[in-house]
């Protein structure tokens, strides 16, 4: 499975009065980096991927993150993402964030590959094999 | 048990070029909920109950999402909030957020009752059975 | 000149490690108070006067804030906003964040009333007279 | 004067319905630069400076913003920062943001060395000459 790994240093803004990450910056970081896995996927920026695929973009259906150990203001962290599953249009990610080596919050996502509608709205439509196959899966039969 | 329900316009900074709330900013909304929540149940703000029961907050531990369907700039929407479990030290939270009178977005929460460690950092300690009552618990034996 | 007035209680996540209300946060809650006051003064949500005068919205060109005392997690404060200056296509906006009374935040803004321009991007566009009327200014003649 | 330089890519949770940089982030990303040229001058993180200068930060007193072109998710910007004036405890910063070479936001800054008040609170303290020389300044007689 493809792996997308970056450094984030903590920003004072992104801190809560107790000192820590304001958890739910955490979920914003997560999206970012999951952005950067199909762009290092597709070898495309998403805005590019989306007008190559027709499609709109890959909405979120569930999240969930579980934190271990806070993080502070100008701590240097690493956040590791992969697509742990890949289904018919819907698909699954994890990210792990290490802080000082230390696994300091897991994350989950179940996102969807969706298009617009032609009555409105967005749909789900089928992942590309090739798409599959750039994010490390096996392609459906 | 007690629930906790408020509501909330949605601003435009809280959407993103889809055009809909950008999800990290949900749990900005839960979190909010689940301070009303505390407040209500123990008629003080925070930080008089924090001094109150010599605690220093209700830190997150674990929190995830469902997202059924978005909510845009304009519209207004109600979040029910509830201690759905009380242990030891640490409780779970659910939300429910309604938009135009549907299910729109659920989330739960796992948090615990922490004070200062004197050797240093936080500790879980036990949650008073007043605060659990006041939730709409029955207190542990 | 019409006043839109509205409290709002600090939230958690609005405040920094030092406690107290991060600064861009400020400019989060003033954006909000301008499309109150429009929402009041035209009596229509941002989406339906947009569509009524065929428009796109009311972008930033210019904005300050002057930072006088700190506003903390459980505060009420209040804000006042008001057009001060309407030209041919752009306006002033000003707000006042008043927090137990005193004057803790003061803003400025100017931004311009823009539709589509039919080549792409956007454009200015004269503000309507019964725009100018709806906000408490004489219109031009 | 000492400029720090830093890039940045503009996130998709950065971004409002318009599908433009949502204002109020700029002065996020601006005060992240901020703390990114005090921690070049002084060679030094923001938790070391204010503990070796006994002091707790350089909180804003003024800040203010022009906004000329608009940024989009996927553009990386650069943002050039650096201290434009020192008086005895209060200094001048200002910001410019540049997207594929065009000055995008320019952004205006007045912060005060501040130190903890024996009697509670903050209160200004002169600006060490080290500082003043570290920033590129000269020092006042």
């Amino acid at each position: 499975m493809l792996v997308f790994k970056r450094e984030l240093e903590i920003a004072f803004g992104d801190c809560d009065p107790a000192g820590i990450v304001y958890y739910p910056n955490y979920f914003r970081f997560f999206d970012t980096s999951t952005a950067g896995l199909f762009n290092k996927a597709l070898g495309m920026k998403q805005i590019e991927w989306a007008r190559h695929y027709e499609v709109l973009g890959i909405p979120m259906v569930d999240t969930g993150s579980r934190f271990k150990k806070p993080s502070r203001f100008g701590d240097v962290v690493t956040i590791e993402t992969q697509v742990t599953a890949c289904r018919k249009s819907s698909f699954d990610v994890t990210h792990k964030l290490f802080n000082g080596g230390d696994l300091s919050v897991e994350a989950n996502e179940t996102r969807v590959w969706v298009a617009a509608d032609p009555e409105g709205g967005i749909r789900a439509v089928p992942l590309p094999a090739e798409v599959v196959v750039a994010l490390g899966h096996k392609p459906r039969d």
